[in-house]
């Protein structure tokens, strides 16, 4: 139903779902040239000046926006209990969650298409949306609220890894909402304005903040460098594998018709000991030349690594405890779609490393369990979070996330 | 002598003194179209984008640059103190200190154009520069080291303010890097750059991570918006009053030849509480409409504010204890060059107020003096840090910041 796969939000050009998926970048987001050009200075403006604060993305849709939508350049990523009174019936349960996620689906919509929320008391700080996403996930008690029947195998704890030191502050909510944005300061008012309308619901758990590349600072598709200085995305799966790694597709089933799973980990890096580390070594362990990312089998960064081939010594020349060797995808299901951010909290430094997959069991923790087994970067990182998601279905205007899945 | 004042950086247009100074955005930066592209996918290039993270501004200069440059999207501002043995001698003290302005020198010389420090592990993460801007102050005890007949009169701690809740983590420090740019990736490498180049003379004291509009989300020039939603920087010096405010001239006397000063002072703002506030009284403690930060005596953001304004029941349109009215500056010499960025620290979030000026005791003094004496604002903000540094002047290539205040 296409009348369905597509936005209309007053005052922009529609945006196609067909676009966000698989189109280019200048595709994916809706430019409303002078949106908000009222609250600006007119003398301020040049008139050759792209901007992009008014650019949009839109809320509605089969699928949620902020999954194969190009990454924003700041990720805000809200962990949220639900409050409930001790020994509440599934009624009452069911009925917190689905106020939480009517207030979300209500905020989304307006603050993604630059408007504040009902009662914004800055609604001056939604007019710059920047390509705002907003994203919503569910952990295993949450969606046994919703329908015991419906909750995926996958939707657990992580087998536990002997490379994980997890610390409980970063550990597993009951909601997830991924915020992403190119403006900051847009980014938390949103964030803000969420758990605000969210207060008497729900709590917050734990806030995690990152950031990529700045928009328009590199060409729009630019894999982002993490802060080991590597690139950091290359081998994610590309447009024609895209839509079954997401979202499922032969010999893969997603949770729910137009729902995904997200896996979010927060990985310490060690700046420091990395810092010791010389060239040849650090491109040996990640099996990638830190440079421009090509494979030390290959010349480009897009060149698929060869694990079979041989120097004039007859050594591999992609080490098999390589990190490239031990994540590369060994089947064509496992590939997952990465979408990181890069955190600095004080002295401490890494990943929120986010990947996006139809099933967690068939494609994410097949890869982890060989990392976990042998990948020589794990001398410098370590997990420090862990958490898991089933994503919702996207919603049609009118209707609210996670409907269709409430029973009766 | 014009020759001093412009920086060749190869591959790149000249960046005149003049045009930083006074001149548009668009003149503030030198684009480099092309600079780092052998590192960019060229198929993820689309030869419309117009892409800022190669523009760069001149470190060489009468001046230091990140004081008058437009303000980018974000700055860390970190403190340091120098390493010295108890009991050392003035002329050993002075080496640390000279060896320390040597590095930040050619540190920051290499990195603003887009290179790495020397021994960089990660020059990739220095080739987007965004407007990268390393400024460089030191507090009383530095210049004292440097030379005790140039500690300037206000180079001190600022009188006690009744509403300060000052916290030792935010104090005064011997040396302070102000480093600013576009791209956060960019700006947590230099700022890691520079401590560890600097690791065995100095210790890092506190950093200051803060964050304005995106790079091209909003026309260059809007005044941003803090994060209680008020547009913050309005009452700015226009470009003729510039020069005087922040290095002196007529009545105002810069410690330095090009050089100026810098109030640094952490501001929390209680977003909880200015919630509960209504638009009315947001307006009404302020002075100016949330809405387009129009004074309530004007129609726009930049109209003078009118003091004595009367409604027509007589009483004053601006109150008398509204921020307007009493950080106004009372004299022209009193205008200083607000360029503060938003911080968001855990739950705790605020200002982090930058002020230059000429003359801190003639300039910054007055203005908070009126505000700790009575600011409606003032029951929503608090001040929790504050530091006070000398700003050198700029140095021209071949020498180093601080090398003409070194006696002998």
């Amino acid at each position: 139903m296409p009348g369905t796969d597509t936005a209309q939000i007053p005052g922009t050009r529609h945006t196609s779902r067909r676009g966000l998926l698989f189109g280019s970048a200048a595709a994916a987001v809706t430019a409303a040239a002078g949106f908000a050009a009222g609250s600006m200075p007119a003398d301020a403006a040049e008139p050759t000046e792209a901007l992009h604060g008014t650019d949009t993305v839109a809320f509605h849709g089969h699928r949620q926006p902020g999954i194969t939508t190009p990454a924003p350049a700041f990720a805000s990523f809200l962990a949220l209990d639900l409050i409930q009174e001790p020994g509440a019936s599934t009624a009452a349960r069911r009925d917190v969650l689905a106020r939480v996620l009517k207030i979300l689906s209500d905020d989304a919509a307006r603050l993604m298409s630059g408007r504040g929320v009902l009662a914004d008391t800055q609604p001056e700080m939604a007019t710059n949306p920047a390509r705002l996403t907003i994203t919503v996930g569910l952990g295993q008690s949450a969606v046994q609220i919703l329908d015991p029947a419906r909750v995926p195998g996958w939707l657990k704890d992580l087998p536990a890894f002997s490379i994980d030191k997890l610390e409980k502050a970063w550990g597993q909510s009951e909601v997830l909402v991924q915020l992403c944005s190119d403006d900051q300061i847009t980014l938390h008012h949103g964030r803000r304005a969420l758990e605000k309308d969210l207060r008497t619901l729900a709590t917050t758990v734990w806030i995690q903040n990152g950031f990529r590349h700045s928009r328009g600072s590199m060409p729009e598709g630019t894999t982002m460098r993490n802060l080991f200085g590597q690139k950091d995305g290359t081998a994610n799966p590309v447009e024609g594998m895209l839509e079954q790694a997401v979202f499922g597709g032969a010999g893969l089933e997603s949770w729910a018709e137009g729902g995904t799973s997200l896996v979010l980990r927060r990985i310490e890096m060690d700046l420091e000991t990395w810092d010791e580390v010389d060239r040849p070594a650090r491109d040996f362990s990640l099996g990638r030349r830190q440079s421009d990312g090509a494979p030390l089998s290959g010349q480009h960064e897009f060149d698929s690594p060869d694990l079979r081939a041989r120097d004039d010594s007859g050594f591999p020349v992609i080490s098999a405890d390589s990190h490239v060797s031990r994540s590369l995808a060994r089947e064509a299901h496992e590939k997952i779609l990465r979408r990181g951010y890069n955190y600095v909290d004080g002295s401490r430094a890494g990943l929120i490393f986010a990947a996006y997959q139809a099933d967690v069991d068939r494609q994410f923790v097949p890869i982890q369990q060989r990392l976990d087994e042998a990948d020589l970067l794990n001398e410098w990182t370590t997990p420090i979070g862990s958490a898991v998601y089933a994503i919702l279905p996207g919603c049609r205007e009118g209707s609210f996330l996670g409907r269709e899945l409430f029973p009766d």
